[in-house]
């Protein structure tokens, strides 16, 4: 067997996951065949099981990047001194998600692929074990960072951290579920969305 | 063959949709066959063929169904008048359909249900069209509701009214998706998320 450097390994392991999350976001994880991966990715079956046992092992892959890519882009938008505000923040999330860096998904085919992995992770527990890790591990980043808007005095302090980090952890999701759906959730419009609601003054409701 | 009442016709139509929507909501579209759902609802092929040509029929049926009971109860919900805010009013509709009136599901179920009609609207064209409309007629309705914000002067008005009616949706939409995949998702949580990132003070913010 002809040797092969590990770059090489990568690429090819790369082109593999990409083109199947292309299928999964394009047809489901149902809808999707391991003929129908090899078929997107022009390879041959013995070069695709080398590197992935069958359909489970890639949605799993694909699941944890995308997880991942979830939490580094929530992470690095949050790092910023002072941290931005939350129409900001879910906006830079938004933007980084949106423009490939996920599989090369554009926008629209990573928020299918999403709606994909919830309805997936309902009958997969390999797969709700990694969404309830990650899951859990953005609730405390996203609460760290309400607490920081409540040290700096812009927020009330009444409110439990972890119910706004999970506001704002669920007015992103459902954006995924507009863009799939519609593909024209822009991230200006939750961007503008959160600003005119954080500008609601209770105290002239009587 | 003996006659029977319009009663008798509806609550069998009734049983079999909500029976199906349990199946779909427990094991997804592609998963549920129409054997599940004749086992489910203890009836026979006869018996619930007669009201619905297949599992495309039902799941159209419930579809539709679930896209009603959520206008309706945002509809209810912002009827009150002077509107509510929007951390009561999403309370509200989360409270009304975590509640069983959606085909008898409980809150996760009917979640977890609404999670896999996202998912089956990406490849269905009819699900889509039907999606389209209930999602059109909702924008409109909640940016009313915001409009009365605007006019009684407790949000800026330098936002379309149509975003911030998008980013409550999302909202909604987003906590759907926790309460499918965790369960725990209270319509507290939101009330109170929602409640912290509206007390925040923009101009505090150097």
């Amino acid at each position: 067997m002809a040797r092969v450097s590990q770059e090489h390994l990568d690429a090819r392991r790369r082109q593999i996951i990409d083109g199947a999350a292309r299928c999964f976001a394009r047809d489901g994880f149902h809808g999707t065949s391991m003929q129908g991966v090899l078929k997107e990715v022009g390879l041959s079956a013995g070069a695709v099981y080398r590197y992935f046992s069958g359909k489970e092992d890639l949605i799993a892959a694909i699941a944890d990047e995308a997880f991942t890519s979830i939490r580094l882009a929530f992470q690095e938008a949050a790092d910023a001194t002072p941290p931005p505000t939350p129409d900001v923040l879910l906006g830079r999330v938004l933007r980084g998600l949106f423009s490939g860096e996920v599989c090369g998904l554009d926008g629209r085919q990573f928020a299918a692929l999403i709606v994909q992995v919830w309805s997936e992770t309902l009958r997969n527990e390999r797969l709700a074990a990694t969404f309830d890790d990650g899951f859990s591990t953005m609730r405390v980043v996203w609460a760290d960072v309400v607490e920081g808007y409540r040290k700096t005095g812009v927020m009330r302090a009444d409110v439990p951290a972890d119910h706004v980090a999970r506001a704002m952890m669920a007015a992103a999701q459902g954006f995924f579920a507009q863009m799939a759906l519609f593909g024209d959730a822009e991230p200006e419009v939750l961007e503008n969305g959160l600003r005119g609601l954080m500008s609601m003054d209770l105290q002239k409701i009587g």
